[in-house]
């Protein structure tokens, strides 16, 4: 059965900076939502712009996997939307954030800490290495791969302990930042990506799609069991 | 340097039900800062009813670990001092939410999950398990301890993946239960106990009152790094 | 691609007991085997008594997931193919100890714990409740399943704190243990799985089955990423 | 009470190379134990040469934290004393493996995986991050610290996902490294730390030491609960 995405972009920096606008004349929720059409995926988009962001309840019921970018825009986002999403999560919806997309509401509600970092504008190489080689969202990968010009994160990356660190990245100017971190909430996966600056065509770049994709599958809902919550008989009352 | 406690209750039980005043005739939090004062830490109370609950910035200057009990009132703990609590574990303090204080607002922030569990009424035995034998929450337990009535919480509970497991409860109704269990926040340590029902005397329970008071010194903050956050230069800027 | 099972049996019991011999006719492997062809693997097995106990690496090269199923002769198996089994597993095959394989070679070597427990014979109830309502390895299941007669396994069990605890079973006698625990080692997927005690029909039970079923699709090998080891040029080399 | 520690050396690069020699006149294991003991804790050194390398069960009856210095001669080690040292980890003893330690028998014994690195030689800056700004092994440090001149280590490393990871490296020619994990093994506290190559002052180095030091009271043994392994009668049996 074909993984339905849905790509959601705030979708500010392109409208108000020519020169975002002109790197991702679709937006980056159409760039990323091209690479995953391309990758086999039934995808989708939505901005912040739209009714209810474009995440109604309808939308939802068609997304798998939610890949979220924003940035400036963060606080824009409705609680109530970001309650939504956080909702959908633990009943299953994988959410796949990308680059500043860790101070979502959405991220943060779901980590329970504050997802500090340390950052530096200006363009500087990041090289993105494999940690966990063994991982699916890891699956093709060099053993790491280079962005030419990015904005940098480095650590402490205040996050819970994650299940798995899937990638940690090396920056020229001297700071390290773990990439790809793997979450459970409830029934939902969630995998949080670094790369995506706005300033640099990293969302066109080759290996970035290919994590995003891999990200997709690997946030897919699973089935699970049955669970029962609330007052209930003692399981022993059959025998 | 003597560690100091604060023992938050909602204190509602105690005033509406009689049974519950006469079994706690200082109230929840009265018993348990009891137990932990005579344990040699430095204690002190607040309630809901007091104002900001009794979680002013300056009682929680003087907390190194907060206990907490609370039930049907978690609705009515304010927004703001959940916030409080929450940025305060970031910060290194200590959380110890017992039995329903799993429902909080800030634990269940602290969580990003909904904390939903099944239950059953009625007292019934529970034996509650260490699972972790080399944990310092587990110091001086005997491999199990008993409470002949309780109210039952069973499994799945929804919360993330622990970082330590270190007690399992058995209960006569047939369900399981992972009755302890230990996360960290940014710099604050958290452990969740579920024993304390309200409906028996389980907080005058030897082996309950050790376990909370070996919690408290487990979560009590440590020094850590420095950390920075925001906008930096280069750490290679010096070479 | 269908994935190709190898279930791997000391096959013991089942020659030196009349009652094991006619509960599994095709032996435990036989039984297990059965239930995996039917739910569409491509299955084999293996057994102590033959040549390198039928796990050479003519075997192990059409392995995807190797079940294995152990007790009393434990022992036995010779240092070079528990060896051999734990670098398969380094390598991405993915590893099913059933019940007393957990005291196997390779499963202790993977592990890097004593893997102690305690124990009971005589036959009793078990519940295995879901704690992990939302992974792979519980697809299908109702929120608990009974096993009517058994050997109790109890806390505390020495292993590491697991990736995931996916089971917590429920004794008549008073106990609990963590039934299902996932790990991962080097590129391979474990799932060390409690029921299978040969002195009952258990591996007859659908439900039991099913887990066997689902924990082999969860532990087949992924691609990965390339990896590296070894002396090597600086990665910035090329600048 | 204070804390004993050994330091335990292989001991061989200190007495084949002069510059080695020249650099650790003590010996690695000298050097180290003189910055234990000015930090207070009580410390003895034992090395490869001596009878049963130095580990004699009397030795470790006294030993609360084992610090382990190993490189060129982990083979050399008797599979006697790698399995006395395993078991005491599983009792409850610490330890401590510094550089390539993570090749010995032990810490590879307790991981259960290859512990596979990438390296070069050569001489190269490293600068250590703390990852885990509230974990007690980087209690005083400054959020980084550099080490002028080092052996290179890079990801992927394969260990089992850690319990925490404290430190993670960055090196001037490209690569990361997770410099400091924590592990548990039965109740044995584990820190590989991976900073300590011989042909740099790297051990006389303040921040360094002060890593070892918080590492020895962070896996200093604890109490923990009774454990009861083997057959027993039910937990129910008095009710």
């Amino acid at each position: 059965m074909t993984l339905q995405v849905t790509v959601w972009n705030e979708n500010v920096h392109e409208r108000e900076e020519p020169e975002v606008a002109e790197r991702y004349p679709e937006g980056i929720h159409g760039a990323v939502a091209d690479a995953l059409t391309e990758r086999g995926f039934e995808t989708r988009t939505a901005t912040l712009g739209e009714d209810e962001h474009g995440l109604t309840e309808a939308v939802l019921d068609e997304t798998d996997v939610l890949v979220w970018w924003s940035h400036c825009a963060n606080d824009e986002v409705s609680d109530a939307v970001a309650s939504r999403v956080v909702d959908r999560v633990h009943e299953g919806m994988g959410f796949v954030p990308l680059h500043s997309g860790k101070n979502s509401k959405p991220f943060k509600r779901l980590m329970g800490t504050t997802c500090n970092i340390k950052y530096r504008h200006g363009g500087e190489t990041e090289r993105v290495w494999v940690a966990d080689h063994g991982h699916p969202i890891a699956d093709g990968l060099p053993e790491s791969f280079e962005i030419p010009s990015t904005e940098m994160y480095g650590e402490p990356y205040d996050v819970p302990e994650p299940d798995r660190t899937v990638f940690i990245s090396w920056f020229e100017g001297g700071e390290v930042f773990r990439s790809g971190l793997c979450y459970r909430r409830g029934r939902g996966r969630i995998f949080a990506f670094r790369p995506g600056h706005e300033e640099y065509p990293i969302l066109h770049q080759d290996e970035v799609q290919q994590v995003i994709g891999n990200a997709v599958e690997w946030a897919a809902p699973t089935e699970g069991s049955e669970a029962v919550w609330g007052e209930v008989e003692p399981a022993n009352r059959e025998d």
